[in-house]
């Protein structure tokens, strides 16, 4: 696009959006063109719609240009795809303008909220009917990126992705088409689902501009334990007894290894002992339930059941510790951050079939004992849903030398590894986007990929929409 | 087909399927063209392979010759999408001896079933695991119908439909091709969900074989109530009460109107005193738990949730009673065979949002009685996931003449109030078939048709499975 054409398009723009509605100086719009944690473009201008109708007009004149869009909402995203590409060619659509709509209803336990409404406030606003989004997550995102990646969570054993408790999305197409489906059906079986299309495929083939959640009682308790356990057939002992004896209470069961663990604990007391002390892996098991305490004491439950798989031989147990969840998962969320402290980290978002966690994370550790002594595997996941984040940690100073070219090797390998070995996902929760297109490209069979294809050419023929590939 | 081709079929499928394996005999045939409540057409032959590479050759036969494929499972379906149509052209691929792939995996809480496990076979299957599969119905379907027609039934409020226990799928496309994506991963977000497009889609994009299925730990204690309610808006408040009382437990709330309970009464004792006594509304509420009795006390939970929303004024209850679940559910599921001894009976299948099931159910009584006085509204239905099954009953000698030819009338008119009045749906769990396919044609919004057509000319150009349309 030539540069008058490109002020041409800003002017009107300017004119369907009013004061605040383009950016256009690249002072503003550097933070809509960099990644939160991978991607670093350039952006024609940011348009910032404030209404359904404005992301419709603002797509029907890009369409026109044949300008191509980038929709972005809270730009938390880990793989790249809210960023626009390095050709200064894009134009981001944020989202966060379309944070107006936000109506809560107790009788239909629904929210419908605006692309642009933050889950922090979604749940602010849901906290009065004793009612929240259960998809739990680190960051703050927004409505709409949360759909366009199917966001997943710590939570995600008990109350599912996004998903799981999507009722209904309003769209608009690459050519400005709006297509409204808020009503907050639970059962509506009619054929083609068509939420499902805009789920999880990065913005690729329209963008979501509202969308109605079914939304959950908020806990009224919650119980912990941190079990260290021998090893990771004993987690997933430990898992199977928490599923008999928790039932419909568990929600959530996460693993951390002694290597992701050690360095949370030169910040943090060790709750089983003293520094020496550190298991092989600690689970931290929370069950949570809406019931009253008169009628259900959780904590009694969660250590009843921790005791019953003891007492039916469930050996590779070393230590319980019964507590406030909080300072569980104080613990378990420092992880990341301290593993930083260690050195040079890889990040991987994995899946396997949950019975090959423990045979998944072992391969794994030979694999990388075998090829790239220097990096030591420091795995933590969510065990209770199969997701597994296998970091990869190591001095630079006994790496064999600056350029860490091997990198894309270890990647290809370790995900070879869990796709093709153990059945797994080389993405199981963060989406896809530049950041990992080329294992997408690597390990969706070919009649996915040409699904794919025939929804691009169908929804957006000039390809206008987005950077990542689903074809 | 000329009859020589059909010939040269039948003769190859035999030499592929072996004996047993294809029937053509009009009497060993009429059964697989005879729907269970609507639908009665003509098979060319009946295809029963007995795995999935079978299937693959019977559909590249098929498709080398263009002969059109009905894939039917149990045959159990409601709207006439598991038959063949009148024509007598229509291969008829029974799926009811994939039924040898069984396997279940505790530690991934997940089992892998082929098409023609029957649902009863499954939680057979789990049971000694502790695990069922909690897509709860009347009938007793197939793995693979169940995955096409995406059934709902009675626990969806706490379970979800057989989409949201769904992990993968193996299809057959409309060439032969296999895609095996079984794996039972949890999370797998790697762009399109290619399952979501055999799913409710009535195998119209293609054949499923194969299922991973997400399983549930069995309950340990199950309590339920009868609750008389003054209206309809009195039971939503019943609702709202129960999901704050009774959270994770709650698995069913089921709704029966006094026209709908009335005739089971002939039958079955009244709960709420003599013949007299019927209320508005009947409530069925059920909790289910897995968690053992020492930790929770599910009978006392529910009476003191009832309990708590009585002294915190909930006025339109008319009466409770508690007691086992079995005899409460014996009175909801005689609702249909009991109507049927009224009179002739037209049903419906719908959902609205849960907040206008009352007013909904109201305007529709409200339409009936103006227009078609001699009918009038029974309804009862999972009103927990808002659906209601609102049936029509009426006496052959007090409808105008015999013609019954206002029918079509009355349902246009009612199904246009629950989806243009009310944001509902035309078919909240039965699924798209040639008996509702006028439905999907008028309420289907034009993109939502379009998406279905380029789906359809991409899996299946020559247009050969199933007599639905998603377009």
């Amino acid at each position: 696009m030539g540069a008058g054409a490109a002020v041409d398009l800003k002017v009107e723009l300017e004119d369907l959006l009013g004061p605040g509605g383009v950016l256009s100086d690249p002072a503003d719009t550097e933070a809509y063109a960099t990644g939160w944690r991978y991607g670093k473009g350039r952006a024609l201008l940011v348009a910032r719609p404030a209404s359904t109708a404005e992301v419709a007009a603002v797509m029907a004149r890009c369409a026109a240009r044949g300008v191509r869009v980038l929709a972005q909402g809270a730009n938390t995203g880990l793989v790249g795809a809210s960023v626009p590409d390095g050709g200064g060619g894009m134009v981001v659509l944020g989202t966060e303008r379309l944070d107006r709509r936000l109506e809560v209803d107790p009788t239909d336990r629904a929210a419908v909220a605006g692309a642009g409404v933050r889950l922090s406030a979604l749940n602010a606003a849901l906290a009065p009917h004793g009612l929240h989004f259960p998809v739990d997550l680190g960051a703050d995102p927004c409505v709409g990126g949360m759909v366009a990646t199917n966001t997943g969570g710590t939570r995600l054993l008990r109350h599912g992705d996004v998903r799981r408790n999507l009722l209904g999305v309003e769209v608009v197409l690459a050519d400005g088409t709006v297509v409204e489906a808020l009503s907050p059906l639970r059962k509506n079986n009619a054929g083609l689902d068509w939420k499902q299309l805009f789920t999880g495929t990065t913005g690729l083939f329209g963008i979501v501009t509202a969308a109605a959640l079914q939304v959950s009682p908020l806990p009224r308790q919650v119980a912990a334990a941190l079990v260290a356990v021998r090893d990771g057939e004993a987690a997933l002992a430990l898992l199977r007894a928490m599923e008999t004896g928790l039932g419909e209470t568990l929600s959530a069961f996460e693993a951390v290894s002694a290597g992701a663990l050690t360095p949370v604990l030169r910040h943090l007391p060790n709750p089983f002992g003293g520094p020496g002390d550190v298991p092989p892996y600690a689970v931290l098991v929370e069950a949570a339930s809406s019931l009253p305490r008169e009628a259900l004491d959780l904590e009694d439950a969660l250590q009843g059941a921790v005791g019953a798989h003891l007492e039916e031989g469930g050996d590779g147990i070393l230590d319980a510790r019964f507590g406030r969840a909080e300072a569980f998962w104080a613990l378990r969320h420092r992880v990341s951050e301290c593993l930083r402290e260690e050195g040079r980290v890889l990040a991987f978002d994995i899946a396997v079939p949950r019975s090959s966690l423990a045979a998944f994370t072992e391969a794994a550790r030979e694999l990388v004992a075998g090829r790239w002594p220097w990096m030591s595997v420091r795995d933590f996941g969510h065990w209770g849903d199969g997701g597994t984040h296998l970091n990869l940690v190591w001095r630079e100073e006994e790496a064999p030398g600056p350029g860490e070219d091997w990198i894309p090797a270890v990647q290809a390998a370790v995900y070879a590894l869990a796709v093709e070995g153990f059945r797994g996902s080389y993405s199981a929760e963060h989406g896809v986007g530049p950041h990992n297109q080329r294992f997408f490209d690597l390990f969706t069979p070919a009649p996915v990929k040409a699904a794919g294809a025939a929804l691009r050419a169908h929804f957006d023929p000039a390809g206008l929409l987005g950077t990542a590939r689903l074809w």
